[in-house]
C-alpha cells in the first residue's frame, strides 16, 4: 500500500512514547496507534520532527516504524526519514519501506536560501531514496527558516513524480493552498494531496481553502477527523464551533518547543500514554503549565465531552 | 509626563492612518487616539514595527508622532525608534521627547547573537539616546531573530536605570514572565512593568503569570482592556470567557506579514480608519481573506456585540 | 554624469574621516578625495558599508557625499543608499541626485530569501527613487545573508534597466562572474559592469574571469588600480606578483567587523586620514593588532615601496 | 592513547577518499595516512565537516575511522561524531573509541543562540558521550552560525573537564586566542589546546597569540607542520616567508563549498589520492578553476618545490 496524491483525511503525527528512565514504551505504541485507528485516522505519520526521532538510535527508529506499521495494518504508515546526509536518508527509508510503510517525508535542511538549492535538495533526495518510494515534502519555514514558494513547490511537484503529498505548514498559508490548487486548476501543476501541520491552528480555514486535511499532532486527533469530516459534509459553522472549542488548548500546545510536553501530558491524561516523559534532552512541564493545561481541559470539557477527564 | 516602571493596562500598538494614495490620513489618527482613549487605554505606542515606521520619511514620523501625543494629551505615548544606527535613533528620540513623549522603544537589530552584543547594545543605545529617556525594551524573536533570555533582561534591567519596560513578546513566552517576576521577588532585579504583545496571543495566562497588560495592536483593543480589567477584579472565568471568543479573529490577525492588512480592515470596519490603506510595498488581503475576515467578525458577534457591524 | 554599464577599473569604498571626538574630519575627506583620483581610480563609491553610514545623521550624510562629489568633479561617484525603508532611501537618493551622485547603490534587506522576494525587493526600490537613477546591485551574502543567484541577478537586469552595475562580493564568486558573463554571451542578459568587493580577496583571478575592476575599500587602492592595469594590459605575471605582495595584509584588513580599523590606521600611516577614529559603537585595535599591521607593512615593503612608511 | 590539553602541532582533518563511482578508496585511505605521518603530524581528525561525513552510512563511518586509527597508530586520532541527536552522537562515540580513538569533536547545531543553550548543549553531550570521552570543541561561526564568546567557552572548560581543545575557526579570531591564553594566565581557565582551522588562512597569526598549531586540512599540511615548527623554533620571519608564498593557493582553497575539491584535487595531483572524486551531492570544479589552481601551483613552486609537480 504506497501513498497517492489521492491521500485525504487525518493523519496524525504520532509521538514516540517513552517510559520514564527513557525507554521505549511499547505497550502505549500499541494503545496509540489502536486509538488513531478508532479515531477515524485514514493514516499516520512516525518519526516526524516531534517524534523524537533525533533522539533515537537507527535501530530504535526501525523497531517503532515497524511497530506501527503492522499495528495500523489498514493504514498508510508515513516515515520521517530527514537526515544531514543522503547516506543515512537512504538507508532508513530503505528499511522502512522493506517493513510495509507507504512513503517517507523529508523536510529541507535549514541551510538551503534560494529556490535552485531546494529544488536542488529535493532532486537529489528522490536520487538517494529512488523515484519509485512516494514522499511527502514538508514545507515549515518556522522551524526550518526553508521559504518555498508556491512556483518552488510547483517546480518540485512537476519535475519529481514520486512527491505525492504537500505537508503544508508554512505560516501564514492560507493563500498558499489556494495559489497551488489554482496551479493545479490551470493545469500548471498536477494534483497532489496537501495535509496541513502547524497543529492545526488554521485547520477550520485550511479545508476551506482546498486542503485535502490534517497531518498534525494535536492531542485530540478526534476533533481533527470531526473537523475535516463536517467541513466535507457541509456543516460549516458545526465544524467551526468545534474547533473554536479546542482553539485555546490548541494554541497553547502549538508553542515552539514547550507544545510537545503539553501533547503529551494531555494523552497521558487520555489514557493513551503510559508516561508524558520525553528523552532527554527535554523541557519538563512547570506545575504553573500543568494548572494551565488542566484549566484549559476543563474549559474545554464544557463543550466537547472527550475532554472530561477524571481528575489527576 | 514621562514612562515608569509602574505602568500597567494596555498601551496599544497604533497602526499608521493612511489614504488609500498613501498620504497620511490626520483625521484618522485622531479619530483613533480618541477612539483608544475611550476604550480605556493607559498608554499608547505609536511608530511600532506594525506601524509601518520605516515607510514614513523621517519629518513624516516626527510629525505622527506628535498628532498623537497632543491629542493623547492625558496619556503616556511611547515612541519606536528603533534604526539601523544610533545617529538616526538619537535624532527621532530627541525630537520625539522634545514633543512631549513619555519614552521610547528599542527593538535589536537581528545581527545579534551573544548575550555580550545585546547587553552591549542596549548600553550604546542609552549612550546614544541619553540615560535620561525612559526605554522600552522589546523582546520579539520571532521577528527580529534576537534571543534575550531572562538573565540578559536582568543584566539589561540591572545596569539600564531608563529601562522600565519589557514588551514581552517572546514566543512562547509565559515561563519568561514567570522567571523575571521571580527574579524580582529573589531580589535580583528590580521591578519593571512587563506588557505583552505578539497579539496578544497568549494575554490571558500572561496576565496571571504576572504580566501587568498588553501593549499590541489587535483590532479590539476594547477586549484586551476588558481582559486585563477582568482579570484584575478576579473575575477569571469571564476573562476567558470574553478572551476565547475573540481567540479565532486574534489568531487570524497575529498572521506575520498577512496580519497588517486585517487589522486596518477591522478598523476600518469599525469606523475608526477611513481606509485600510498600507503604504506601498503591501500585499492586499483577498476578497477569500476578506470573506473570512467578515465570516469571524460574524460568528463573534454572538459574543461580543461589538463585532455586530453593519454589512460592508 | 550619470553611470553607466560601461564603468570600468576602480571605483574605491570610500570610509568615512572622523577626527578622535567623533566629529567629521572635512580636511580629509579632500585628501582622500584627492589620493583617490591621484591612485588612477575611476570613480568613487561613498556611504557604503564600510563607510559608517549608518552612524551619520541624515543631514551628515547628505553633506559628506556632496563634499566628494564636488571634489571629485571628473569621477563619477556613486552613493550608498540602503535604509530600512523606501521612504529614507529615496529621500537620500533624491538629495544626492540633486548634489551631482552619478548613482546609488542598494544592498538587499537581511531578511529577503526566495528569489522573488529579492526580485520585488528591487523592483519596489526602483519605483521608489525613480527609473532614471543609475544603481549598482549589491551582492553580499556574507554580511546580508541574502543568496542572489545568477538567474536572480539575470531576472533583475533584464527586468530593471536603470541596474548598471554589480558590485560583486559573493564568496565564493568567480563562477558567478563566468555564468553572468556566459548570459551575456549566449544573449539572455544584457551587458552590466561587474566591479569586485570583499576587500579584492580575488580581484587577481575575478578579472581574468571578465570583472570589469575593483570596488571596494583596501588600503592600498593604488595596488587595485595597478593590478587591473596590468591584466588589462595582459601582463598577467606581473598582476599576480604585486597582487600577492599584498595579500597578507588584504587578508588581515578582510576580517569582517576588525577590517575597517586596520583600513582606517593604515590610511592614516600613509598620510590620507589624520585620525584612524571610527564613530561609536566601534571596537578599537589592540596593540599586538597594531603590532601585526605594522610587521604586515614591513614585510610588504619589501615587494612595494608604497608601503614604505616612516616609523610611528 | 587519550588526547590531552596538551596536544600540539598539526592535526590534519582528513577528507574521505573515493573512487570515482563513489565507493571508499581503502588504499588512498592508507596512502593518505602515510603521508600525514611522514610530514610531521602530531595528530589525525577524521569525518569532520569537510570529511564528508553526513555522505556515509553509519557502518562505513565506522570502518574508514578504524582503518585511520590503526594505520596511524603512533598518533592520536580525532573522530568528528557531530550528529543532529544525542543517540546517534554517543552511538558513533562508542563504537570509534573502542576502536582506539584518541577523542571527538562536536560542532555545535546552528539552531543555538543564547549563551546558556551553547552551555546547555554541550553539557548534555558529554552526559550523552561519557565525562571520560575527551573532547575537542568546534568553534566555527561562518558554517555553523553559532558564536561562542571567550566566556562562554571559559564556561564550557571549566564546567566540563572532559574539554580538552578547542578547534578555533572563529574569524576574525585573533583577538580570540589572545583573550583565552588571558584566562589561563589570570587564572580563570584552566589550560586547554588550542589548533585553529579555518584552512589556516591566519595561521601565521595565530601561532603567535598562542595557538599550539593548526588542525585543518589544507592540501599542503606539510607546510602548516613547517611553520608551527620555524615559529616554535623562533625563525618568525622564516616562517612568515614560507606561509606567505602558500597564502594565495591557501585562500583559494578556503572558499566555503568549493574548497574541498580544490583540496581533493591538489592532493590527487600529489599523488596522495587516486581520484579527486567526492560523494554525491557534490560540485565538480570547472576547467577554469582547474587551470587556476594548476596556476597556483606553478607559482608557489617557485617557492616551494613541493608544488612542483609533473603536468597533468
Amino acid at each position: 500500500m504506497l501513498l497517492t496524491a489521492d491521500a485525504k483525511g487525518v493523519f496524525p503525527i504520532a509521538p514516540t512514547p517513552f517510559f520514564d528512565d527513557g525507554a521505549i514504551d511499547k505497550a502505549s505504541v500499541d494503545r496509540m496507534t489502536d486509538f488513531y485507528l478508532a479515531c477515524g485516522s485514514t493514516g499516520l505519520t512516525v518519526l516526524g520532527q516531534l517524534g523524537e526521532a533525533p533522539k533515537l538510535e537507527h535501530a530504535e527508529s526501525v523497531a517503532v516504524a515497524g511497530q506501527v506499521i503492522r499495528r495500523a495494518a489498514s493504514l498508510p504508515v508515513v516515515v520521517g526519514v530527514s537526515a544531514p546526509g543522503f547516506a543515512a536518508m537512504r538507508a532508513l527509508t530503505h528499511e522502512v519501506m522493506a517493513q510495509g510503510a507507504a512513503g517517507v517525508m523529508i523536510a529541507p535542511p535549514n541551510t538551503l536560501r534560494t529556490d535552485d538549492q531546494i529544488v536542488n535538495y529535493y532532486r537529489q533526495a528522490v536520487e538517494a531514496i529512488g523515484a519509485d518510494v512516494p514522499f511527502v515534502l514538508q514545507d515549515y519555514p518556522l522551524t526550518f527558516s526553508v521559504q518555498m514558494t508556491p512556483a518552488v513547490i510547483r517546480r518540485i511537484v512537476q519535475e519529481l513524480p514520486s512527491c505525492v503529498m504537500l505537508k503544508h505548514e508554512d505560516w501564514p498559508g492560507l493563500e498558499k493552498i489556494s495559489t497551488l490548487r489554482g496551479f493545479e486548476k490551470d493545469g500548471s501543476m498536477r494534483h497532489i494531496s496537501i495535509l496541513c501541520g502547524n497543529n492545526g491552528l488554521f485547520l477550520d480555514y485550511e479545508v476551506e481553502r482546498g486542503a485535502d486535511g490534517a497531518n498534525t499532532g494535536y492531542c485530540f486527533p478526534d476533533m481533527l477527523c470531526d473537523v475535516v469530516r463536517l467541513n466535507a459534509a457541509g456543516e460549516r459553522e458545526a465544524a467551526h464551533d468545534l474547533f473554536d472549542a479546542h482553539l485555546p488548548l490548541l494554541r497553547y500546545e502549538q508553542q515552539p518547543g514547550a507544545g510537545l510536553a503539553v501533547r503529551k501530558y494531555v494523552m497521558m491524561r487520555r489514557g493513551i500514554l503510559t508516561s508524558a516523559a520525553q528523552r532527554r534532552p527535554a523541557s519538563p512541564m512547570s506545575a504553573t503549565a500543568r494548572a494551565e493545561v488542566e484549566h484549559l481541559l476543563t474549559r474545554l470539557a464544557r463543550h466537547d465531552k472527550r475532554a472530561a477527564l477524571p481528575p489527576v
